[in-house]
């Protein structure tokens, strides 16, 4: 039996602290995978809030949900920045949302310019940070490959390793010896 | 609920994949909490060889199955530097571990002056790849706080890293927000 992959691992720190009825954020919706994975968890009276600068990966989102046979409502698919929650999401959801999941780099199958940004990227991880309940989840899944991937982790590695450890546990699981920067996970739990 | 710790993360992969009857090494055996787990999980028929190079250690890990009233029957515990394991052991036993584990730093409670130094711990690696089975698994559980720690962590950092990806998979599990050189832990498995 080989080790859980990083998907694997994202998925079951989620799935072992998501429960029905919870609020959740998919900060980058990219094909809708990770978006319909927090739909099933939460149920229907669960509400999900997704963000993603692409319309493709909107429409891509919409027909993965049609495909599965799972119904839209209660879930938000937001065309805009995940930088920008703090303007688009209610002060209602403060300290309110379970799970928060981010993929950073580009969409896959889509157009491979389109990258998130270091500075977009480090804003939106201290905007979610005000959204997470007690004992609420971050993952980050971490693909670096591309140009400016490795800037981009090193920003995110630098913001995480300084959040307090009083408040937070930040727990890094990666695979040492994949050639060709593998992804990796950065999950931080609130306590 | 917080992310498992280390410890409890290295037993839980360790838990996963060591069954009845199986044989096993704790490579640095210390004050015997590992060989006793490990003790448990192989049972009456099972076989665990324990390293050490301190006689305390021994000594430590006879009184602390003692107390918890389990039998040494099929417990060797060799008071010898685990680099010596190609020497000690019977041929019969490669390719027929299924986990070995390490803890790399010093004795807790003993002499800090003993500590694990890099030579005899690469050497012991490289050494336990011999040993291990199909499927099984190396813990490497680092603490690297101490004088010449950092520099035997990076040793196994590199080691690991190089360790061919159609072989082995190589996992790492860190905290990355605590102070003071916390463990890390990283795991080996033999595909």
């Amino acid at each position: 039996m080989g080790f859980l992959s990083i998907l694997g691992q994202t998925h079951k720190l989620i799935q072992e602290r998501v429960k029905q009825g919870d609020i959740v954020i998919d900060a980058t919706v990219g094909n809708g995978n990770d978006t319909l994975f927090l739909k099933k968890l939460v149920g229907d009276n669960g509400v999900v809030c997704g963000f993603d600068v692409q319309i493709t990966a909107i429409e891509n989102t919409v027909k993965r949900f049609s495909d599965a046979g799972i119904s839209l409502e209660h879930v938000h698919l937001i065309k805009n920045s995940h930088d920008k929650m703090l303007e688009v999401l209610p002060p209602s959801m403060h300290e309110k949302v379970s799970a928060i999941m981010f993929n950073l780099g580009y969409l896959p199958g889509g157009d491979h310019k389109k990258i998130t940004q270091q500075e977009t990227t480090i804003r939106a991880l201290q905007h979610s940070l005000l959204f997470l309940e007690k004992d609420g989840i971050i993952t980050i899944v971490v693909y670096s490959g591309h140009p400016g991937g490795k800037k981009e982790a090193d920003a995110v590695l630098t913001w995480v390793q300084n959040l307090p450890q009083q408040y937070y546990q930040v727990l890094s699981y990666q695979f040492l010896n994949q050639k060709n920067n593998p992804p990796f996970l950065i999950a931080i739990l609130k306590r």
